[in-house]
């Protein structure tokens, strides 16, 4: 069997271009650009909890990732170096090798490094940290929304929670294993958007995190809410409703922006090729969402994920 | 069951001082200080592996991070700021709020800022991601050792070792369970030290990767080994090689140095109370390390720890 150091070097030890140094010593060493704040952020995907016991590890290498990029991409941020902590139940090279490759595609898109990590033999789980760069003041924070303001989503939603639901529908289950980071939409979203999140525990909870730092409620017309094709020919408003209101890894942005952003936003939507869609508005008062329907009657929203409640 | 959101903001959502934002928003953000680069590291701790079922959380909080301080201190950055993944297999308020405690006991002495994290439920693990400052270009790295220089060990070695040899040794237990990382000796051997590494894998074996990163050999006088004290009592000559040579999770400094360096290392020695010990030198030829015993006989070297070759 390979040692753990054959191992890095096989498959994670790459030269590094914009790191000073990468895999292969006690730390790696970053440097980032004047004027730029580096932004930081972590997420662990566990065995049998974030993916099924016999996963493809190549879309578990993406996934890894993708969901470490979406954070940058909600912050503004852009994506830069990252760290990999692995513990896997045996060395097996055919599986190392098709994470690596998966995990590497991704990064290679972004122009995102590996610099460095740690293996263990251990429950199999893929813990990332992502470093990021974005100018000094800019990031966009969730603590930033001012009544007036409009709520905006990516993309659309429900389609990874679709997958869960309807194991059968294909399409949904490319979105719940193969999420795309808003990385350009982000970075474009400097100096416009008030506040952002990615929805990775659902568009009703996690546009309640910007709500609760930022102090103020939000009026959200459900009609508007961009929703997963599928669900226009599956036909079930129930299955619809919670996987879009609270549907978990979408990875699509929620953002808030001042009515005057409106224009250039729509221009972003086209220059991009992603499509914006204005949900709702900020309202003061308590950190409370309202979901309505067609009618404008109070809609009941499902809860979201959380970890240790389900 | 307190939520996901519940258990970050009871236990690990401390004001930041250092850090622009901490926990709470898509990702934490930090500004490195002018003239710094940003070194990063991270090491994970599987329950099983790294510690028994049962573990005292209150010292596992200390060990996840001290590890990763270790290697900040083999770099000779000043640790700043760190991310924590934490996956349980419940909510359990004790646990957590002993973990935290531990934890922060250790981030607290030495500056470090937990600034991000994740919780998920799973297999007991922790994953914690670590960024210091060091000034731009003088890292201790691993692939500048030169022939002639000397190799130098902090402290002692082999207590960590003999630990899970002996546990009735309360004295090595808490080497084992506590290890202080070597913050102030990485720090202030800048600009002395030609490379350093920390011993988690095994004098050997630790000592190897400088010598195979720089291209050269090693000489050193098993006698000179700077020994975990409880061995001179125990008189188990085998065992004490093991632990010495091989064993992992000392987290002692290893690092070369040019003789000229000798006269101020004593003083560092002396001034920060840490033992340093001239163990041998650095030869010209392969990356080969042979240790000699007190006739100048060449010993047999145990192999240090690798995840997947026992």
């Amino acid at each position: 069997m390979p040692s753990e150091f054959e191992i890095i070097r096989r498959y994670f030890d790459r030269p590094v271009r914009s790191a000073t140094l990468g895999v292969g010593d006690d730390a790696a060493l970053v440097s980032p650009r004047a004027g730029m704040e580096v932004a930081v952020s972590t997420d662990l995907l566990v065995e049998g909890r974030h993916f099924r016991a016999g996963a493809d590890p190549r879309k578990l290498g993406h996934k890894a990732l993708a969901v470490n990029l979406s954070d940058m991409a909600a912050m503004g941020a852009t994506p830069r170096w990252a760290t990999l902590a692995l513990s896997l139940p045996d060395a097996d090279a055919t599986w190392i090798a098709a994470f690596a490759e998966g995990l590497f595609a991704l990064a290679d898109r972004f122009g995102t490094e590996l610099i460095g990590g740690d293996t263990v033999r251990g429950p199999r789980s893929a813990c990332i940290c992502i470093l990021g760069e974005v100018p000094r003041g800019q990031a966009l924070r969730r603590d930033g929304a001012c009544a007036g303001d409009d709520v905006w989503a990516s993309g659309d939603l429900g389609g990874a929670a679709l997958a869960l639901a309807r194991p059968d529908i294909a399409e949904a289950g490319q979105r719940l294993d193969q999420p795309e980071p808003r990385i350009a939409l982000g970075e474009r979203l400097l100096g416009r958007a008030s506040a952002a999140i990615d929805v990775s525990d659902g568009f009703a909870q996690d546009l309640g995190h910007i709500l609760e730092r930022s102090g103020c409620g939000a009026h959200v017309q459900y009609e508007r809410l961009p929703k997963f094709a599928a669900f226009a020919r599956i036909g079930e408003p129930e299955l619809e409703r919670a996987c879009v209101l609270a549907g978990g890894d979408d990875y699509e942005l929620v953002f808030t922006a001042p009515p005057r952003e409106r224009p250039a936003l729509e221009a972003l939507a086209r220059e991009l090729s992603v499509p914006l869609a204005r949900v709702g508005e900020i309202r003061a008062g308590k950190s409370s969402l309202t979901v309505v329907d067609a009618h404008g009657r109070e809609m009941t929203v499902p809860r979201g994920f959380d970890h240790f409640s389900r």
